[in-house]
């Protein structure tokens, strides 16, 4: 098994999440669409056996130290999809973009370390080829009450 | 007519809306760029006429359908300047990735289904090939009071 | 000097701001990744001189000009970084996307005028091929407590 797909079994296994075998979306749209090189994955929440792992909002409840875990749950997941589609994580080049969507009250101003929980993934999978590009906002409310949501664009080598 | 570029007419005569011949942006930056493949549009709100056909706020006043119908009319839009500017919605390849904006009450958590509402339009007007990733969130307000806002990336084929 | 060069030291003089050589990355993400023909650049607030130039939130204490203001030091600082690593921006060919997230009171509905102090920017440094896709949206909050954050998806020429 190639080392990234290794280390992200790894990661799952610590944080003691599993996903379905083949994550399915939950309507009439598709979770990866590759194209000329590149994998565009649809906004993944922190879903894991069917539920939302942290729910509610940050500043208002929810604690910083658990939107880095649902961030790092939202990437995992958004990774599981990728490896489904490109059979192994090896095909990943770069990381163009991460966009990390925090719930966030009127005063919760640390989006950025939230992301960061996501971004210490990404560099643990894909060492030393984690470099990314990211964005962090604070949004006003997010599908199914999760407390974060995080899309991705991923450069990938041929099959 | 190629079959793509029918039922959007279709679509937007069902929907009794109809666009400029040529969409304009509102300020001093363009519609939709394309480049090396790509067609990258702009954020579109559900205006039809000059007006937003939708305005307000999800889960304070607007209703989960009103939503989807401001989402089809946005998506469409959309569709009108990809035709305009590529001559026909055949030279769309696949729709890399559609990012929903909605306009959201802090306890609305239906984004998801609002994209729906743009979702189906895709999958009708590029059957089979209307496959897509999405992203949906629930922004605290939109340009000129809308209901929601939706860009699109699409791959497309040489002229 | 390349034009393009000269344009943007000139905006950022009559601005009177000035980046850091090195624009780097505030945790463990990068500012920009380079593939294929594309740049990415990562999420920009204000910073100028390691503070935030604007902080707070449209609507609600910071009045349109500051907006206006936020976005074109954001988009001047995606630029600083894309110099950067292009050595010049001559190098650029195209601004695929700029998304303009603001922070935004539930009433203030003039994201696109924020977005527009970014756009003037764009036209200005890179005419006549600052045309750009804009995407510009309402948020909760931002990091830091910024008024504004902007990232950018540009076309690059080879080196």
């Amino acid at each position: 098994m190639d080392s990234a797909d290794r280390r992200f079994d790894e990661h799952c296994r610590a944080r003691g999440v599993a996903f379905e075998a083949n994550v399915l979306p939950g309507a009439n749209y598709d979770v990866a669409v590759e194209h000329a090189g590149q994998l565009w994955i649809s906004g993944q929440v922190p879903r894991v056996d069917g539920a939302i792992a942290v729910t509610g909002c940050l500043g208002d409840g929810v604690a910083l130290v658990d939107g880095q875990r649902a961030a790092a749950i939202c990437v995992l997941r958004a990774l599981a999809i990728a490896r489904q589609r490109l059979g192994s994580l090896a095909r990943v080049e770069r990381v163009l973009r991460m966009t990390v969507y925090v719930h966030s009250a009127p005063r919760f101003t640390q989006q950025s370390e939230v992301g960061d929980g996501a971004s210490e993934v990404l560099y643990a999978v894909f060492e030393p080829a984690g470099a990314h590009t990211r964005t962090s906002v604070g949004v006003a409310q997010l599908p199914k009450d999760a407390a974060v949501e995080i899309d991705l664009v991923l450069a990938v080598r041929p099959a």
